[in-house]
């Protein structure tokens, strides 16, 4: 089977219903990648061992997702160059406004590639981890157009009442 | 002179002339201070030895102030339970918006205790620094008395067009 | 049994339900704190009476939840040089942003440290009161970092689908 | 000259600017009214004193204009039964939102009369207030009547470049 | 029975699960009223004569709710000079904010008296209304007075679980 | 010349620097216009009679801008059949939002046709306009396509610094 | 039967509950129309080729319904001068502040006539395409000026409490 | 000098202020990049184009940089797999809330990589575009380490007040 290159990365186990959206869209465009809980506020250290490792590792994207404060993203950017992509997940009081200021509103120097709150950010982030590493991947670039292609084939040209 | 016991840390040197407020009420109430530039992204490795170095070092609270995605107050309450104000500073775009919610929406196990956005906020930190203090300091706790007595002994009771 | 250092108040019975989780935490971390219904605008003059003698009752910090207008905690803060620890109930049309709005903007010279909104702020408060009893009371230090720690401990390494 | 039926009180002296729009329309309507800079934070006991005083003292209406946190209309509905119109103050951060859902998310049991954000809001503070005093008074009704009439007639019919 | 001195209007049939609580004080306060629909852009013309013949029917307020763009009470405050306090029903995409914001920000000359968002302003609305009959109906007043303390007297000491 | 078939109405002279821009659009198009100022509060009844001779003086589209409360384009959307286009005018306080959201949430029954906040809003109301007189107008639809063209020709390939 | 001159067209068939409130409309004036699911992403050329033909097919409207980045109104008015009514689809985690701001906020040159959020918009936009229509099929204006009528007709005097 | 793989288009002249900082950033760190002005309602066919041809011309990275209704960055992300970087350029009435929906509520398929509000997020912009391609370029990798790692030893420990 293929390395894995792909870190899907989520700050508790309540997000994990959210972010397995992005792991569906991998499993589809076969791209092997892994799954951990890093919450950036009760395990520090274990973000920090992520991120310094993310390179030797052979990572070459990570997929960061939280709610609230949602400072994992943003760390882990801060701790490694691997591009960060982060997703939103939607919160009770605020809808996820809060996720979503704190994963996009970076400072200069560490960008997270921020993607729409909840489920349909958690899918977009498999996909544009997929077309950064298609970036360098022929194979994997045809079955990302392919996946559009059907994507795009599916939709009616009229609308059903059932 | 008393011993530093409040450390006043920000994200950046432009949050300086927020931040600042904050000091100047430490001063007028007799409160050591020490203040230190600790960027959650630009310098994650200072943040962490100065929260992992807090307790020992005899802080009893630390004022932090950011902007943005603001991450620096949250990532420090992970490191220390050593009581954390935090001060959402004003942003361009979102007004502070931003900066507040990444402060204020923290997960089950990590409070920072937010304060009002911008200079107003940075005031009231060192206020609540020093009533936090004063828990465990009589002589600190009238000097906040006398404070709070001189702010309302000097508010007039007609508005004037001058 | 130890004395009562921490008051937990809110604006109505309503507002228990969310309240409630700054007495667990309390309870968990064996701090002794008592409960009461003051309501700012419909008994203001328990409002007053709780503010003025809660130096000399024995208060260390004061807890206070409230919802909509909620003037509850900074009426308090006005009131007292006891910490005021304020945690924005939610509310139905304006999802709590109202009761976090009217708790965190206070003027300068009467801080109100404000939570995250709903629960996991109220859990929050407890632990912030911990905090701030923690700076003189080395054993509860010393419970808080092990309450911590056990937290940290709990997060498992890999999201599970159960 | 006529009796004070109107009491025009702010948060401070930074609220007068506004404020004294409401001051100009009781002016033109011919209306006695007092003004006074009742604190809610940093003057309780004045605000207590007004409040109970109120009645007695033949107020029949209390114009309240506040910014930020904003707790001074609704407390002093809290300490009397005088209407209090509410004038929410522009703010530098939150634009007077804070102001606003301050004063107008009152529980039930405590209305506050909400005028719009700033001065505009203030004036017809003034002009509610008048409003109210001319139910019982006929001469003031013929004057609110005209002042409203001579408004509409200063309108032009076409929108002139200069 | 006394005289009809009160109107309580509103936009819609589907507006009056809101309104009825306005009703329900007026009737705790034993104040006449009617209940009439005016919708300001299905009924326009109802609107023009319910405003132009306020006065002369006797009205001395006008309680006004609707939802959404929410015109009617800022068009009846443009047709009469008779208080219109204005209850802002809550809505479902946008959560009532349209509502308030039509019914508040209404320019110099025509002030609105705007109640909290949904069920507890539509209560307070008949509160208001009671407070600007009271200021020359005693009686009222003192009904009023004493509805206050019965409130104030309901509130519990402690919260309980049941 | 030809016959005015578009009427460009707004609140109030100081709503005439935005709507302006409206005029220049038909100006360039060769479409004949009138300008009024209609306040729906302040001239109420001039709003009642341009609504209600709309058809007859052969308007074919009206153009509404406001601020604020904003009542204009959708009262006079109840009075008439004829198109209503409404341009929230920016405001102070709430930057436009409260004019948008009071222009744009009309019920079911009477839309308003919304555009941009501030002056691209009321250029393209201008256009709107044309475009529903090119329905029917082959000379004008040609003009429009040539204005988008000239438009869409404009755009140079590559930003330059000056 | 009448030749179809208006498109409804949508986003995806998740819109069609919302948008069938703009069918069904259509069917009471007796306005043909047509319906069609065209995705501005996942059918671009789709779009492309619907604003092409849309004056040589003789449509006269396009109503077009999005939700979230809602990008469908705005590229279809940028590629036809036929005028384009939008409709912000509600959405889950922005409510539908994410649909509206994009199709509104549209640059001077390409207007789309936003109406409500929800169904209550759909149901506009049917009838501003009717207005539409009517500025030039007298007999289509006089069944609007019917079907105004009737609604205003239905609205009862005074609300029922079934 | 290197092959262009990355394109920095905008919506308008008027993006260029804002976007050069992408600019700035790609030349600090050595790569190579072309910049157009893409409209995508001005000049949709060049959307169209620049999108088809993206993957054959070489491209590996597209930053795209709008305001308002801000469809560029979407409507590209739909023309070609080429990863698309987004930045909201701040707008005058909604300070960029209005492009940054636009740009990040992407649905399921057409993922766009949102960055912050402004100048700061189009430098990110240029990160982003260099992490991407270095995923597959160890020699960028090692510059862009070097530029973190200068960006961290730029931060003076404390703050000053010159």
């Amino acid at each position: 089977m293929s390395e894995v290159k792909v870190g899907i990365i989520m700050g508790s186990q309540s997000d994990w219903p959210t972010m397995k959206e992005a792991a569906t869209i991998l499993d589809e465009l076969g791209v092997a990648y892994e799954t951990r809980i890093v919450s950036a506020h009760r395990t520090p250290d274990r973000l920090w061992d992520y991120g310094k490792t993310a390179v030797d590792r052979g990572l070459h994207v990570i997929i960061a997702g939280a709610g609230g404060a949602a400072h994992l993203p943003g760390m882990m950017a801060s701790k490694t160059r691997v591009p960060v992509i982060g997703v939103p997940v939607q919160t009770r009081a605020l809808s996820g406004l809060d996720s979503l200021y704190s994963i996009l509103q970076m400072p200069k120097g560490f960008p997270v590639a921020t993607m729409a709150i909840g489920s349909a950010g958690a899918a977009n982030a498999g996909l544009m981890a997929a077309g950064i590493l298609a970036v360098s991947d022929a194979a994997l670039a045809e079955r990302l157009e392919a996946w559009r292609a059907a994507l795009s084939a599916s939709i009616p040209e009229v609308p059903s009442d059932d």
